[in-house]
């Protein structure tokens, strides 16, 4: 299919590199950059009123576009400038500018009084910074039905696009805030009668022996450093997962799969 | 400190960049490179047997040819030369040249028959190409007592530098063996005495409601296709792991870490 941008100054091109470069941008203008078949199509589907534009490679566009709903914007871009804004190695010719959700704090607590309350796990992301494990635990949050993932300032950005590609569109359906420190996401927890679950190698429970409220905030650290000291201070439970003599840890989102599908599971 | 090697033509540092890109080459000389200070003096300490020799950058040198054993072999490399070497972004400056361990799947079985066998379970990875994911499913392996993991010949090569990293030290602690297919993995442990736990989104029971033998290997499949027909087929146990409804995946080493957690935990 012909292309609609064929130079690598056009504006839009420049705006996607700076996208997927800055955090800042991205927060400036209220908009990430999604990338792959599944993930974009999904989305269209699933949130279309979150796709500002889609973009295909000249040479995929003859297979993709005619996949899109008519209403839908996109652009095709010749291969070789396609490839200066893809952040695969074997691109699938797609990527979607997409407008952030918004979520507010005050809407994701909003049922804490609910009489028929069942479940409500949390995440909290105190620090953690790999994107690859931010999107994995999206993903498990997403399976055990964890209400919302809260992040510390200091933690990974959730719209960088390794973060955004790792999370398998769990992104998208899964509300997440962030709160400017430790402090401040605790505090906000426990003010809306959430009990604090922080695994810690020092917890002095098994995390599989004990039986979790139905509020209940589940803290993951920083990958090298582990949790902050307001989370171990904080903490209604100090868990940890059992390992044999002579090993030392897990992989953070291991971690806390391993916490989400204990509260999931009971 | 001086730098012994200066140039980027020295055999030595040939050697590791080919080594590096190169699972042939890996293969040919039974060597590999692991890279980082932790993992390398880690190494020294607990298995110094395998280790060829240590590379410095010459800035790092100072600090830590000091800490080295006084028989190990060194060389510090002047640090732009070592940065063409160094696959991280913040390097430590410190990289090892190592030994493959050689781990035979005779001896790996030898106490099959063995009275007291109180837990013996082995994790076959059926085409997991992530490197990422083989390095943090073998930290979880060893933190659960897993007896040793086997890959098809499809899966990922675990010298590949990215795996050595993931696993933080586990690939030296863990033995592993690569079986030709699947089927000729399935056979061996069957014929070892073996049940056999396939995961899959099919499966007839949830993961988490069995109680697995004494004798037991899980098996996780590729990232994107799952586990192979074979492993379906040949399975005792056709497990799946509770989702919430319209959720249809989680990530191949969070879907490892839960099995190996359950028969560790019981």
């Amino acid at each position: 299919m012909e292309a609609t941008i064929s130079s690598n100054q056009n504006s839009q091109i420049k705006q996607i590199q700076n996208l997927l470069k800055s955090s800042k941008r991205r927060q400036e203008e209220g908009l990430f950059v999604a990338e792959g078949k599944r993930l974009c199509f999904d989305l269209l589907e699933n949130n279309s009123e979150y796709v500002k534009k889609m973009y295909f490679s000249s040479s995929k566009a003859d297979e993709l576009v005619p996949l899109m709903p008519n209403a839908a914007l996109y652009e095709v871009v010749k291969d070789d400038i396609f490839e200066k804004v893809s952040e695969t190695d074997n691109s699938q010719g797609v990527l979607a500018l997409v407008k952030m959700p918004e979520y507010s704090v005050a809407n994701l607590f909003d049922d804490q009084n609910a009489k028929d309350l069942k479940k409500s796990t949390v995440l909290l992301l105190d620090g953690l910074t790999d994107p690859g494990n931010a999107g994995t635990i999206m993903r498990t949050a997403l399976a055990t039905g964890v209400k919302f993932v809260a992040f510390t300032g200091n933690s990974v950005d959730v719209y960088n696009p390794k973060v955004v590609r790792a999370t398998m569109g769990a992104i998208f359906r899964l509300p997440f805030v962030y709160f400017k420190d430790t402090k401040e996401a605790i505090d906000a927890l426990k003010e809306a009668g959430y009990k604090i679950a922080s695994t810690h190698l020092s917890g002095d429970k098994m995390f599989n022996e004990i039986k979790y409220p139905i509020k209940c905030a589940v803290v993951i650290g920083n990958e090298a450093h582990g949790i902050s000291d307001v989370s171990k201070e904080a903490a209604d439970y100090l868990v940890k997962i059992p390992m044999e003599p002579g090993t030392e840890s897990l992989n953070a989102a291991v971690a806390a799969s391993l916490m989400m599908y204990k509260l999931y599971l009971g």
